[in-house]
């Protein structure tokens, strides 16, 4: 089974990455661009093969180590 | 309109930061883990309402910028 973990900035906090990104993209001449963000993506393979419980287990991995719940948000998706 | 750019690693590619999780989630306790990629995601706020266009600009995006292609695969979706 396949887990897909997004990890984003909280919409309140700053993100220089997505800010650098946005002005290359500017000077690209890529003028439609009105905000970027960036985050992370994991992919997991997990043993389980119920998706209930291999969801409670990634939320569990996310609280205690791939996100910073103080200033990330995270998103899980079961595949 | 939205976009959002998933950039990971190659499967040939090393990647020590999946790696460096995989092993961090082990001595957590997840044992369940078998494999862990990291990899980048970047949502774009765009102005163009046609979705082929903006489907071609964000991988113009990509191919030129967002991405390092020698070593990356990128995904896009249109919301």
């Amino acid at each position: 089974m396949k887990a897909r973990v997004h990890v984003m900035l909280k919409s309140g906090v700053l993100d220089p990455q997505g800010e650098a990104i946005h002005h290359a993209l500017d000077s690209l001449g890529f003028t439609g661009v009105t905000g970027v963000r960036q985050g992370k993506v994991i992919e997991l393979e997990l043993d389980a093969t119920d998706a209930d419980k291999a969801g409670e287990s990634v939320r569990e991995m996310c609280e205690k180590l791939l996100a910073n719940t103080v200033i990330e948000s995270y998103e899980i998706e079961i595949e």
